[in-house]
Protein backbone atom coordinates (compact mmCIF):
# COMPACT_ATOMS: atom_id res chain seq x y z
CA UNK A 1 0.00 0.00 0.00
CA UNK A 2 1.40 3.68 -0.87
CA UNK A 3 0.26 6.79 0.72
CA UNK A 4 -2.29 7.49 -1.94
CA UNK A 5 -4.34 4.15 -0.95
CA UNK A 6 -7.07 4.23 1.59
CA UNK A 7 -7.37 1.13 3.14
CA UNK A 8 -9.89 -1.55 1.38
CA UNK A 9 -11.02 -2.88 4.61
CA UNK A 10 -11.62 -0.31 7.48
CA UNK A 11 -10.44 -1.40 10.97
CA UNK A 12 -14.02 -0.97 13.04
CA UNK A 13 -13.42 -1.38 15.64
CA UNK A 14 -13.65 -5.20 15.31
CA UNK A 15 -10.13 -5.79 14.87
CA UNK A 16 -10.44 -9.78 14.27
CA UNK A 17 -12.95 -8.85 11.47
CA UNK A 18 -10.16 -6.47 9.40
CA UNK A 19 -7.22 -8.65 10.12
CA UNK A 20 -9.60 -12.12 9.03
CA UNK A 21 -10.82 -9.80 5.65
CA UNK A 22 -7.27 -8.45 5.02
CA UNK A 23 -5.56 -12.38 5.48
CA UNK A 24 -8.16 -13.20 3.20
CA UNK A 25 -7.63 -10.95 0.48
CA UNK A 26 -3.84 -12.02 0.78
CA UNK A 27 -4.48 -15.47 0.79
CA UNK A 28 -7.03 -15.41 -2.75
CA UNK A 29 -4.43 -13.67 -3.82
CA UNK A 30 -2.16 -15.66 -3.78
CA UNK A 31 -3.40 -18.65 -4.34
CA UNK A 32 -6.82 -18.21 -5.68
CA UNK A 33 -10.39 -18.97 -4.14
CA UNK A 34 -9.94 -22.95 -3.77
CA UNK A 35 -6.37 -23.03 -3.52
CA UNK A 36 -6.66 -20.69 -0.01
CA UNK A 37 -7.75 -22.99 3.04
CA UNK A 38 -9.75 -21.51 6.04
CA UNK A 39 -6.38 -22.26 8.18
CA UNK A 40 -4.51 -20.25 5.95
CA UNK A 41 -6.99 -17.02 6.39
CA UNK A 42 -6.92 -17.91 10.20
CA UNK A 43 -3.35 -18.49 10.60
CA UNK A 44 -2.63 -15.16 8.07
CA UNK A 45 -5.15 -13.22 10.73
CA UNK A 46 -3.48 -14.52 13.84
CA UNK A 47 -6.46 -15.92 14.79
CA UNK A 48 -8.04 -19.22 15.73
CA UNK A 49 -10.11 -21.40 13.24
CA UNK A 50 -12.82 -21.65 15.09
CA UNK A 51 -12.90 -18.10 15.98
CA UNK A 52 -12.48 -17.31 12.33
CA UNK A 53 -15.62 -19.48 11.57
CA UNK A 54 -17.62 -17.06 14.28
CA UNK A 55 -17.21 -14.62 12.31
CA UNK A 56 -17.43 -16.02 8.43
CA UNK A 57 -19.48 -19.40 8.41
CA UNK A 58 -18.02 -20.60 4.88
CA UNK A 59 -14.67 -19.38 2.95
CA UNK A 60 -17.57 -18.08 0.16
CA UNK A 61 -18.86 -15.61 2.58
CA UNK A 62 -15.25 -14.43 2.89
CA UNK A 63 -15.25 -14.13 -1.06
CA UNK A 64 -18.56 -12.24 -0.98
CA UNK A 65 -17.94 -9.91 1.69
CA UNK A 66 -14.10 -9.02 0.00
CA UNK A 67 -15.68 -8.51 -3.44
CA UNK A 68 -18.94 -6.29 -2.21
CA UNK A 69 -16.15 -4.08 -0.20
CA UNK A 70 -14.24 -3.39 -3.15
CA UNK A 71 -16.92 -2.85 -5.33
CA UNK A 72 -18.51 -0.51 -3.49
CA UNK A 73 -15.19 1.18 -2.81
CA UNK A 74 -14.93 0.78 -6.68
CA UNK A 75 -18.65 2.31 -7.11
CA UNK A 76 -18.29 5.06 -4.44
CA UNK A 77 -15.07 6.27 -5.98
CA UNK A 78 -16.27 6.36 -9.74
CA UNK A 79 -19.62 7.57 -8.54
CA UNK A 80 -18.05 11.08 -6.61
CA UNK A 81 -16.02 11.80 -9.49
CA UNK A 82 -18.84 11.43 -12.27
CA UNK A 83 -21.11 13.79 -9.75
CA UNK A 84 -18.06 16.25 -9.81
CA UNK A 85 -17.31 16.36 -13.35
CA UNK A 86 -20.14 18.36 -14.90
CA UNK A 87 -22.98 17.46 -17.53
CA UNK A 88 -21.05 16.57 -20.65
CA UNK A 89 -21.32 12.95 -20.98
CA UNK A 90 -17.67 13.48 -22.30
CA UNK A 91 -16.37 14.77 -19.32
CA UNK A 92 -18.37 12.23 -17.08
CA UNK A 93 -16.69 9.37 -18.70
CA UNK A 94 -13.70 11.05 -18.34
CA UNK A 95 -13.90 11.37 -14.61
CA UNK A 96 -15.17 7.71 -14.58
CA UNK A 97 -12.46 6.29 -16.14
CA UNK A 98 -9.61 7.86 -14.27
CA UNK A 99 -11.43 7.15 -10.98
CA UNK A 100 -11.91 3.46 -11.86
CA UNK A 101 -8.26 2.96 -13.09
CA UNK A 102 -6.97 4.62 -9.59
CA UNK A 103 -9.11 2.08 -7.88
CA UNK A 104 -7.32 -0.61 -9.87
CA UNK A 105 -3.89 0.68 -9.10
CA UNK A 106 -4.55 1.30 -5.47
CA UNK A 107 -6.58 -1.77 -4.88
CA UNK A 108 -4.80 -4.20 -7.57
CA UNK A 109 -4.64 -7.38 -5.73
CA UNK A 110 -8.55 -6.77 -4.83
CA UNK A 111 -9.39 -6.14 -8.67
CA UNK A 112 -7.16 -9.29 -9.33
CA UNK A 113 -9.59 -11.18 -6.85
CA UNK A 114 -12.60 -9.30 -8.17
CA UNK A 115 -11.73 -10.58 -11.88
CA UNK A 116 -10.49 -14.62 -11.19
CA UNK A 117 -12.25 -15.56 -8.33
CA UNK A 118 -16.13 -14.34 -8.68
CA UNK A 119 -16.42 -16.96 -10.70
CA UNK A 120 -16.01 -19.51 -7.74
CA UNK A 121 -19.36 -17.64 -6.11
CA UNK A 122 -22.82 -19.25 -6.12
CA UNK A 123 -26.00 -18.40 -4.82
CA UNK A 124 -27.44 -15.71 -3.14
CA UNK A 125 -23.58 -14.41 -2.58
CA UNK A 126 -22.83 -14.36 -6.12
CA UNK A 127 -26.31 -12.62 -7.00
CA UNK A 128 -24.98 -9.96 -4.51
CA UNK A 129 -21.86 -9.65 -6.20
CA UNK A 130 -22.99 -9.71 -9.65
CA UNK A 131 -25.52 -7.19 -8.85
CA UNK A 132 -22.68 -4.92 -7.16
CA UNK A 133 -20.92 -4.95 -9.99
CA UNK A 134 -23.79 -4.37 -12.45
CA UNK A 135 -24.40 -1.20 -10.60
CA UNK A 136 -20.54 -0.03 -11.63
CA UNK A 137 -21.05 -0.98 -15.37
CA UNK A 138 -24.51 0.67 -15.27
CA UNK A 139 -22.85 3.46 -14.50
CA UNK A 140 -20.88 3.77 -17.62
CA UNK A 141 -24.01 2.24 -19.45
CA UNK A 142 -25.88 5.53 -18.25
CA UNK A 143 -23.48 7.93 -19.22
CA UNK A 144 -23.00 6.37 -22.47
CA UNK A 145 -26.67 6.18 -23.27
CA UNK A 146 -27.06 9.93 -22.33
CA UNK A 147 -23.96 10.57 -24.43
CA UNK A 148 -25.18 8.63 -27.50
CA UNK A 149 -28.55 10.61 -27.09
CA UNK A 150 -26.78 13.97 -26.27
CA UNK A 151 -24.68 12.82 -29.92
CA UNK A 152 -21.75 13.50 -28.10
CA UNK A 153 -20.87 9.52 -28.74
CA UNK A 154 -21.57 8.33 -32.33
CA UNK A 155 -20.88 4.61 -31.42
CA UNK A 156 -23.27 2.28 -33.08
CA UNK A 157 -23.02 0.00 -30.66
CA UNK A 158 -23.58 2.01 -27.13
CA UNK A 159 -25.02 -1.50 -25.74
CA UNK A 160 -22.08 -3.45 -25.38
CA UNK A 161 -19.11 -0.19 -24.58
CA UNK A 162 -20.03 -0.13 -21.35
CA UNK A 163 -18.80 -3.45 -20.57
CA UNK A 164 -15.40 -2.87 -22.75
CA UNK A 165 -15.29 -0.37 -21.26
CA UNK A 166 -14.69 -1.79 -17.77
CA UNK A 167 -13.04 -4.70 -19.44
CA UNK A 168 -10.12 -2.23 -20.41
CA UNK A 169 -10.03 -0.83 -16.75
CA UNK A 170 -10.48 -4.11 -14.99
CA UNK A 171 -7.67 -5.62 -17.17
CA UNK A 172 -5.00 -3.22 -15.70
CA UNK A 173 -5.11 -5.42 -12.93
CA UNK A 174 -3.50 -8.31 -14.30
CA UNK A 175 -0.07 -6.55 -15.81
CA UNK A 176 0.54 -3.20 -13.97
CA UNK A 177 3.66 -2.74 -11.91
CA UNK A 178 4.04 0.11 -9.59
CA UNK A 179 7.02 1.85 -10.98
CA UNK A 180 6.64 0.99 -14.45
CA UNK A 181 6.70 3.21 -17.70
CA UNK A 182 3.50 5.18 -17.09
CA UNK A 183 3.17 7.13 -14.18
CA UNK A 184 -0.97 6.16 -12.42
CA UNK A 185 -1.99 9.34 -13.97
CA UNK A 186 -0.82 9.02 -17.27
CA UNK A 187 -2.05 5.24 -16.99
CA UNK A 188 -5.40 7.22 -16.10
CA UNK A 189 -5.31 9.74 -18.67
CA UNK A 190 -4.70 7.12 -21.81
CA UNK A 191 -7.51 4.96 -20.78
CA UNK A 192 -9.62 7.64 -20.46
CA UNK A 193 -8.70 8.79 -24.05
CA UNK A 194 -9.05 5.10 -24.65
CA UNK A 195 -12.75 4.84 -23.53
CA UNK A 196 -13.62 8.31 -25.51
CA UNK A 197 -12.28 6.81 -28.89
CA UNK A 198 -14.08 3.68 -28.02
CA UNK A 199 -17.50 5.47 -28.55
CA UNK A 200 -16.67 7.17 -31.53
CA UNK A 201 -18.82 6.37 -34.76
CA UNK A 202 -18.34 4.41 -38.29
CA UNK A 203 -14.99 4.44 -39.36
CA UNK B 1 -18.28 -28.49 -28.06
CA UNK B 2 -20.28 -27.21 -31.73
CA UNK B 3 -19.56 -28.20 -34.66
CA UNK B 4 -17.57 -25.00 -35.52
CA UNK B 5 -15.68 -25.46 -33.18
CA UNK B 6 -12.38 -27.61 -33.96
CA UNK B 7 -10.84 -29.36 -30.80
CA UNK B 8 -8.25 -27.52 -28.90
CA UNK B 9 -7.01 -31.17 -27.66
CA UNK B 10 -5.96 -33.42 -30.38
CA UNK B 11 -5.89 -36.99 -29.92
CA UNK B 12 -2.31 -38.06 -31.06
CA UNK B 13 -2.66 -41.64 -30.73
CA UNK B 14 -1.32 -41.26 -27.55
CA UNK B 15 -4.95 -40.98 -26.09
CA UNK B 16 -3.75 -40.94 -22.41
CA UNK B 17 -2.54 -37.76 -22.90
CA UNK B 18 -5.31 -36.17 -24.64
CA UNK B 19 -7.74 -37.50 -22.39
CA UNK B 20 -5.43 -36.18 -19.46
CA UNK B 21 -5.13 -32.55 -20.60
CA UNK B 22 -8.89 -32.48 -20.95
CA UNK B 23 -9.62 -33.69 -18.03
CA UNK B 24 -7.07 -30.76 -16.91
CA UNK B 25 -8.86 -28.15 -19.00
CA UNK B 26 -11.98 -29.39 -16.73
CA UNK B 27 -10.80 -29.33 -13.24
CA UNK B 28 -8.92 -26.39 -13.65
CA UNK B 29 -11.63 -24.38 -15.37
CA UNK B 30 -14.40 -25.81 -12.58
CA UNK B 31 -11.73 -25.16 -9.01
CA UNK B 32 -8.96 -23.28 -10.44
CA UNK B 33 -5.42 -24.12 -10.52
CA UNK B 34 -4.67 -24.36 -6.37
CA UNK B 35 -7.91 -25.90 -6.29
CA UNK B 36 -7.87 -28.80 -8.52
CA UNK B 37 -6.07 -32.04 -7.45
CA UNK B 38 -3.54 -34.26 -10.01
CA UNK B 39 -6.08 -36.64 -7.74
CA UNK B 40 -9.11 -35.08 -9.80
CA UNK B 41 -7.22 -35.03 -13.34
CA UNK B 42 -6.64 -38.75 -12.74
CA UNK B 43 -10.02 -39.47 -12.16
CA UNK B 44 -11.57 -37.27 -14.81
CA UNK B 45 -9.07 -39.02 -17.71
CA UNK B 46 -9.97 -42.52 -16.48
CA UNK B 47 -6.16 -43.32 -15.31
CA UNK B 48 -4.04 -43.67 -12.53
CA UNK B 49 -2.45 -41.04 -10.76
CA UNK B 50 0.98 -42.99 -11.09
CA UNK B 51 -0.02 -42.80 -14.84
CA UNK B 52 -0.61 -38.91 -15.04
CA UNK B 53 2.68 -38.07 -13.25
CA UNK B 54 4.61 -40.00 -15.51
CA UNK B 55 2.97 -37.84 -18.36
CA UNK B 56 2.85 -34.82 -16.44
CA UNK B 57 5.68 -34.57 -13.10
CA UNK B 58 3.99 -32.06 -11.88
CA UNK B 59 0.54 -30.02 -11.93
CA UNK B 60 2.43 -26.72 -13.35
CA UNK B 61 3.47 -28.66 -16.24
CA UNK B 62 -0.21 -29.19 -17.20
CA UNK B 63 -1.06 -25.89 -16.69
CA UNK B 64 2.03 -24.70 -18.60
CA UNK B 65 0.97 -27.29 -21.77
CA UNK B 66 -2.98 -26.11 -21.97
CA UNK B 67 -1.53 -22.72 -21.95
CA UNK B 68 0.64 -23.22 -24.50
CA UNK B 69 -1.85 -25.01 -26.97
CA UNK B 70 -4.40 -22.51 -26.19
CA UNK B 71 -2.50 -19.51 -27.67
CA UNK B 72 -0.69 -21.91 -30.18
CA UNK B 73 -4.02 -22.38 -31.45
CA UNK B 74 -5.10 -18.15 -30.90
CA UNK B 75 -2.25 -17.41 -32.27
CA UNK B 76 -2.23 -19.76 -35.70
CA UNK B 77 -5.87 -18.61 -36.19
CA UNK B 78 -4.78 -15.15 -35.95
CA UNK B 79 -1.50 -15.34 -38.18
CA UNK B 80 -4.37 -17.02 -40.84
CA UNK B 81 -6.56 -14.25 -40.57
CA UNK B 82 -4.27 -11.53 -40.84
CA UNK B 83 -2.45 -13.03 -43.65
CA UNK B 84 -5.70 -13.44 -45.98
CA UNK B 85 -6.94 -9.80 -45.03
CA UNK B 86 -4.47 -8.13 -47.27
CA UNK B 87 -2.20 -5.17 -46.92
CA UNK B 88 -4.41 -2.52 -45.52
CA UNK B 89 -4.14 -2.09 -41.40
CA UNK B 90 -7.46 -1.67 -40.27
CA UNK B 91 -8.34 -4.94 -42.56
CA UNK B 92 -5.66 -6.90 -40.94
CA UNK B 93 -6.78 -5.49 -37.28
CA UNK B 94 -10.43 -6.12 -38.25
CA UNK B 95 -9.61 -10.03 -39.75
CA UNK B 96 -6.91 -10.40 -36.47
CA UNK B 97 -9.95 -9.50 -33.73
CA UNK B 98 -12.67 -11.86 -35.62
CA UNK B 99 -10.16 -14.20 -35.56
CA UNK B 100 -9.78 -13.82 -31.53
CA UNK B 101 -13.27 -13.44 -30.63
CA UNK B 102 -14.01 -16.91 -32.48
CA UNK B 103 -11.15 -18.61 -30.72
CA UNK B 104 -12.56 -17.27 -27.55
CA UNK B 105 -16.16 -18.45 -28.42
CA UNK B 106 -14.77 -21.38 -29.36
CA UNK B 107 -12.30 -22.49 -26.39
CA UNK B 108 -14.31 -20.41 -23.42
CA UNK B 109 -12.78 -22.46 -20.61
CA UNK B 110 -9.55 -22.60 -22.08
CA UNK B 111 -9.76 -19.07 -22.47
CA UNK B 112 -11.04 -18.41 -19.10
CA UNK B 113 -8.08 -20.68 -17.67
CA UNK B 114 -5.23 -18.62 -19.26
CA UNK B 115 -6.88 -15.01 -18.16
CA UNK B 116 -7.04 -16.24 -14.64
CA UNK B 117 -4.70 -18.85 -13.71
CA UNK B 118 -1.37 -17.85 -15.62
CA UNK B 119 -0.60 -15.73 -12.50
CA UNK B 120 0.28 -19.00 -10.76
CA UNK B 121 2.54 -20.46 -13.33
CA UNK B 122 6.74 -19.73 -11.94
CA UNK B 123 10.06 -19.51 -13.31
CA UNK B 124 10.87 -21.32 -17.48
CA UNK B 125 7.24 -22.43 -17.26
CA UNK B 126 5.77 -19.00 -16.81
CA UNK B 127 8.49 -17.21 -19.28
CA UNK B 128 7.35 -20.03 -21.97
CA UNK B 129 3.68 -18.89 -21.10
CA UNK B 130 4.48 -15.01 -21.18
CA UNK B 131 6.63 -15.67 -24.33
CA UNK B 132 3.56 -17.23 -26.22
CA UNK B 133 1.23 -14.49 -25.13
CA UNK B 134 3.44 -11.78 -25.81
CA UNK B 135 3.60 -13.00 -29.53
CA UNK B 136 0.14 -12.65 -29.64
CA UNK B 137 0.38 -9.08 -28.67
CA UNK B 138 2.90 -8.61 -30.89
CA UNK B 139 1.27 -9.27 -33.83
CA UNK B 140 -1.58 -6.39 -32.93
CA UNK B 141 1.81 -4.39 -31.86
CA UNK B 142 2.85 -4.87 -35.42
CA UNK B 143 -0.77 -4.03 -37.10
CA UNK B 144 -1.46 -0.91 -34.76
CA UNK B 145 2.58 0.32 -35.88
CA UNK B 146 2.12 -0.23 -39.35
CA UNK B 147 -1.17 1.57 -39.57
CA UNK B 148 0.20 4.82 -37.52
CA UNK B 149 2.85 5.11 -39.63
CA UNK B 150 0.31 4.88 -42.98
CA UNK B 151 -2.21 7.05 -41.15
CA UNK B 152 -4.59 5.02 -41.06
CA UNK B 153 -4.54 4.61 -37.24
CA UNK B 154 -4.48 8.22 -35.51
CA UNK B 155 -4.07 7.62 -31.96
CA UNK B 156 -1.90 9.38 -29.73
CA UNK B 157 -1.34 6.34 -28.18
CA UNK B 158 -0.33 3.32 -29.74
CA UNK B 159 1.98 1.38 -27.83
CA UNK B 160 -0.64 0.66 -25.46
CA UNK B 161 -3.61 0.09 -27.55
CA UNK B 162 -2.45 -3.28 -28.71
CA UNK B 163 -3.11 -4.75 -24.78
CA UNK B 164 -6.26 -3.22 -24.51
CA UNK B 165 -7.65 -4.87 -27.43
CA UNK B 166 -5.87 -8.36 -26.17
CA UNK B 167 -8.20 -7.02 -23.41
CA UNK B 168 -11.67 -6.38 -24.39
CA UNK B 169 -11.07 -9.71 -26.67
CA UNK B 170 -10.02 -11.74 -23.50
CA UNK B 171 -12.44 -10.75 -21.01
CA UNK B 172 -15.43 -11.75 -23.83
CA UNK B 173 -14.56 -15.31 -22.03
CA UNK B 174 -16.20 -13.59 -18.37
CA UNK B 175 -19.33 -13.17 -19.41
CA UNK B 176 -20.11 -14.67 -22.76
CA UNK B 177 -23.28 -17.22 -23.25
CA UNK B 178 -23.86 -19.32 -25.61
CA UNK B 179 -27.25 -18.07 -27.14
CA UNK B 180 -27.37 -15.26 -25.76
CA UNK B 181 -28.28 -11.32 -27.45
CA UNK B 182 -25.20 -11.32 -30.17
CA UNK B 183 -24.58 -14.25 -31.98
CA UNK B 184 -20.67 -15.09 -32.11
CA UNK B 185 -20.55 -13.36 -35.53
CA UNK B 186 -21.73 -10.45 -34.67
CA UNK B 187 -19.58 -10.32 -31.61
CA UNK B 188 -17.08 -10.85 -33.56
CA UNK B 189 -18.20 -7.63 -35.89
CA UNK B 190 -18.58 -5.62 -33.25
CA UNK B 191 -15.20 -5.58 -31.01
CA UNK B 192 -13.68 -5.47 -34.57
CA UNK B 193 -15.57 -1.98 -34.76
CA UNK B 194 -14.44 -1.35 -31.32
CA UNK B 195 -10.75 -2.22 -31.70
CA UNK B 196 -10.94 0.35 -34.62
CA UNK B 197 -12.50 2.77 -32.89
CA UNK B 198 -10.14 2.57 -30.33
CA UNK B 199 -7.37 3.57 -32.54
CA UNK B 200 -8.77 7.04 -33.33
CA UNK B 201 -7.07 9.79 -32.81
CA UNK B 202 -7.69 12.75 -30.21
CA UNK B 203 -11.33 13.75 -29.80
Amino acid sequence: MNERSPTLIPDTGRGNQAAILNAALEAFGEKGFYGASMRDVARGAGTSLSNLYNYFPAKADLLAALLRMANDELLSRIQAAVDGAGRRASDRLRAAVVAHVGFVVDHQVASLVALSEIRYLTGVARKRVVAARDSTQGLYEEIVAAGSASGEFATPYPDDAARNIVSMCAAIATWYHPGGRLTPEQLAGQHAHYALALLQGPL
